[in-house]
């Protein structure tokens, strides 16, 4: 029940992994690193960007990525990252 | 040498410590862990803090964090967290 949990977040999170990396260890320095990051954060953040909360430089690409994200799939992606690289989750 | 610029860093951010945590796993879940993530974007975060960029809720008890401090202190904290828990920092 919960590795399907992840495993459904793990397929809406596909999109990100360009930028934050295929393992949660983003793939250069100015992007954050999401593995193991505290689900509440996830969450509030991409609601940041998608309420354009967050404006600077890079946030512009980051609230055209979260636009489209409904609050299911926010909490999906958050689920996914927070337990990534927690016991039995790669 | 880079030693004493972990440490410097570790003084600076004391005052971080109240809700990101001694080791830099944050006491709550709306708070982000900083334990090793990325230098380049800790110190675009807390620009973007400082210069109000980021606006929801909780972004405000930050941006009053980030208001005092000067470019080299967020370097100095962003190195600081970016090598918590590497080799041989604790």
């Amino acid at each position: 029940e919960s590795a399907d949990k992840f495993e459904l977040g793990k397929q809406k999170a596909k999109v990100c992994m360009t930028c934050h990396g295929e393992n949660g260890i983003s793939t250069l320095d100015p992007y954050p690193n999401l593995r193991g990051q505290k689900y509440g954060y996830l969450v509030s953040a991409l609601k940041d960007y998608k309420a354009r909360d967050r404006t600077s430089g890079l946030a512009i690409l980051m609230q055209q990525q979260a636009e489209n994200l409904s609050d299911q799939d926010m909490e999906d992606i958050a689920y996914y990252y927070s337990n990534l690289g927690k016991d039995s989750n790669k």
